[in-house]
């Protein structure tokens, strides 16, 4: 039985991990911590795990997250960087949600996060959590940088088509839809019910976050520069992304529904749908899974791929603990056999 | 193992049936009929099942649900009543969803239903299957009525208080809200999102069909007539019902935080708040779990009692999971220990 | 045409002043404040107001502001009791929509709103604004204080029964539902999209800030005191007060209908919908309107009533405008002849 | 003052229709035509226009139609073209909301609708009415084919940068979302909000109607063929549609934003906003107006665009107003000078 530390563990990614692990027979979580609700009980904070846990809130404290086997952060970006060096000295495997260790090149995170990189030494040791794409590296790692929850569509969206070297590099488009939850538990305005019910809207055109995290994956897809353009838009809806991603073919792609189905023949958490059926979000609402499907719109030379996860399970939380089972041997959708909640 | 069949397995009950029995370690569907969607795969029509199942709907026949342990209804009102005799003389077991066998008095369902009860004779020996009032029934019964949404949250919301006969039995009130997944899936207006979003109505004010469930439930409780006046409304969200109950006082009720924890110290899927707190929802989306408050306001003489469950898990298909292990002497939550779904 | 100064505009019942003032042919806003947002243009705030105002917030001055004919306050309490004095003094006219002049006992107030009263002189001034029950004495007034939302709904849901005497003034119930609006424009997570969405609670239960006023509303209505149990719920959706009232009835109640139609068969902003009609917050969405049923469950001894409202119109800043004419001899309904917007 | 007919008034353009007209100082209402509810209250099928309208829905009659100055068809589509010719031949001018009129060719019109068109003579009479693009020939036009939601919104937003020959014609992508009432008020089960809350999807990709209609208008501004890979979304929200468009620049795009601005700077109901500010659909819910934004990403090569508006104000009744009011030679925005309801 493992046993498990979470750092962070108010926020939404911080109760998904509690949800899921719950019914993960080989992972027990021992701590979780959180400066603000220290001493309340989880389930004082999130009723929904009455009966499931008997835990409550400490106090950030090295020796006690040291003693476990692994520690996930479910943190804002900048948090985990401090903490991660002595984890990792102590032998403590690390799964960070956040973004601190998800771009290699210390600078371009500096210039995106504001402030310079803690520990861009370990910057190298991180391998990018995309078990779809980095499954071998994840199995030996130490520490794991969890795909962001855009990026994980968008990338397994784009890499079927990027690897077998089909669509223009430079054409690439990503027009997707989040639900609120991606916004994070905080109090803001922009994110009140009153302000976004029954509303949509684009946000971030002019440069989000996750655009270097993202043209750093497909890059490596394609083995050579890859250029997106990124629209990310607010949805007036809990859980979920939507990803309409667009491409200009560069050679025949009238089997890409047989590449994409082949391409992901294997994978526990990712779902090719039957030609002519296209996803939505609700289908994956809870489980570890990203549906995919591909079309090429009357036959013309721009291919469309429709990508929809839950951003807290497949865009966080499940896929840190898919992370977790591989890192650890452990069967890889332990704990994510989760239908998804439809209706 | 069981083998479970499935009648009506296109609605809503039903796939929730088969979100929960998925994960069920001692019961396997074997059989699901749909005259409409006959020959269709499961996962087609629902594609949150994708990799769960491997089944299509099949036209009714009674061969092969008689020889499945369990039958399940999850059947519109006036369906089951024609199929259940058969299925009883094969000694198959049924957990009826529906309201055919919920009323013990074929003339009084007749009268709410509009036609003529097909098997009054079988009333009798159908027990309501509300498991924290009949447990000990259900547990020998060949056939149980699965309580309606409103009558369990309503039910469980009064009943420490009529057991304990401190409240006036005429003095009844039910203000109870539901999601549009109570309207079930069909194609109507009403239940349109651009008709019910955004929007707040009351419904059946004169009389809905589960107001002679209630009282009869009641009335059993009390031990003598009880008068409820319930008024169902319809709110913006697809699951979930919240059920906020009025009752008159007759006698000291300073302890009745106390009463609460007392009479569902030993019920697994009921949970009373500690005082102060209240109910909402989404704490138990997905999960079969009735959360309940109870509160004086201003130590007056009036109680009011807030229930909260999720319509289509304790309010209907989790219900009916819990009835059935009951039935068959499974541990009671097996196949029921998922966390609520929250955010 | 009325010059209008509104302190406080940044909140929703700021921006629904405006829009209807937008629209009303004798009054004209000239005056804006808001500390927070001095200096910006009410259109950059609020860009549904692009192309109708060419005004900025200016930090509260009170020279501008007695320069006005009336004064609207739009303000959280507490606020408005401190400029009121001033203004009046100066002979300017107020509309308070807070809760600082509502009641009238300053003791009660302090009691509610943990602080004393900053001039409790003036209490006995300021005229309640509920035009159905004191359009006489708001014809003169030099300062109103416009009715909260839920007391809007609940006292004219009350109103004919209680004055023809044929309730008992110690059963009353209010079961009602509000959209998130009636938070307010505040960062707070309690009401963001992804904590309120598709679930619905109780909330305030053990005592809300409008119990005293609605009791204080009832009890001049009976002429002796009533007493109610109030309890607010937060249903997901942004705009709509829906009222279920419950009484005991004390006399013959089967020509309440009639006595409905009746009561407001002259009230311009008061809809009693046909016998058996129910009505829906989205009919009234937008428009200065509270439209009411009424019913006899069974032809028992419990009426129930229901009223909806815009909790930001009816609720609020239309009734705000409806107060205004009345001070000024308008036409009653002179710039809120809008229609609601449905679907 | 116009008289004024409306044939298919149950559906959501025709409510629309209504609620504008209702407040239009040169237009009134004087028939109503519903064959389903024929007798029935305007009022009755729609409580929002209790007070505003003393009209029942009649049987189509084309004596009372064509005694109307106007006829606005708020049809599904190969209904007007059935009747349309005999008003025409009776001096009545016609605003079709429905897509009978839209495209110029009638075989793509068959290819599209399934069915051949009725009255192709008339095609080529009828003005497409788009007033941003054809304002002029609406001025003297019989019969009016309002443009439809998403291809009002599509073609406002790359009218600019098309006319300008900025962009490549085979680069244009339009990825766009509505809300549910864009599907009408019809009894289907896909628009339940049991089956579209919460959850977000594409539809229609491998073709939509609208497709042939937009490319005909954008090919129109351009002067030589243009091609659309065009993706429409259903959002959970019941109206407004948000058009994010994309095209690769072929020339210095560093100007855009004054281009917007100048293209628009005299149009009532187009509003460029501010660079770097996002438009929001909720920003024009129920007003006569396209917000537009348009970038740059990192200044690249691809221009990005969105658009917004009310699918069924600008998107269809209000635009239909519009162009009555061209037609007619009253002021444009008469009866249009609605503030969107935010929030």
């Amino acid at each position: 039985m493992l046993s498990v530390g979470i750092v962070g563990g108010t926020g939404y990614t911080g109760v998904e991990l509690l949800r899921l692990l719950a019914g993960h027979p080989e992972a027990e979580v021992k701590v979780i911590t959180s400066r603000a609700e220290q001493g309340r009980r989880l389930d004082d904070l999130y009723p929904n795990l009455r009966g499931h846990y008997d835990l409550v809130f400490t106090a950030p404290d090295i020796d006690r997250l040291a003693a476990c086997d692994v520690v996930f952060f479910a943190t804002p970006h900048a948090v985990a960087m401090n903490t991660v060096p002595e984890l990792l000295a102590r032998d403590t495997k690390v799964v960070d949600l956040s973004a601190d260790f998800r771009i290699r090149d210390a600078q371009l995170w500096a210039q995106w996060y504001g402030q310079p990189h803690a520990c861009p030494e370990l910057l190298e040791r991180a391998v990018y959590g995309l078990p779809e794409l980095n499954r071998e590296q994840i199995k030996t790692a130490e520490i794991v940088a969890c795909a962001g929850c855009y990026p994980t569509a968008v990338q397994l969206g784009f890499m079927p088509l990027l690897k077998a070297g089909l669509i223009a590099p430079d054409s690439l488009i990503a027009s997707a839809a989040s639900g609120t939850s991606g916004a994070g538990r905080q109090a803001k305005i922009d994110t009140l019910l009153s302000e976004t019910a029954d509303s949509f809207k684009a946000y971030g055109v002019n440069g989000h976050r996750h655009l270097p995290e993202i043209e750093q994956g497909l890059t490596q897809m394609h083995g050579a520069p890859v250029r997106l353009t990124f629209v990310p838009h607010l949805a007036p809806m809990v859980r979920g992304i939507h990803a309409t991603l667009f491409a200009r073919a560069t050679a025949d792609v009238s089997d890409v529904q047989a590449l994409y189905e082949q391409a992901y023949a294997d994978e526990p958490c990712v779902d090719v749908l039957p030609a002519g059926v296209f996803p939505q979000t609700r289908s994956v609402r809870g489980a570890n899974m990203c549906q995919l499907a591909v079309a090429v719109p009357q036959n013309r030379d721009t291919v469309v791929i429709m990508a929809v996860e839950d951003n807290l399970v497949k865009g966080a939380s499940g896929q840190a603990i898919q992370v977790m089972n591989i890192m650890f041997g452990l069967p890889e959708t332990s704990g994510l056999e989760v239908v998804g909640l439809l209706p």
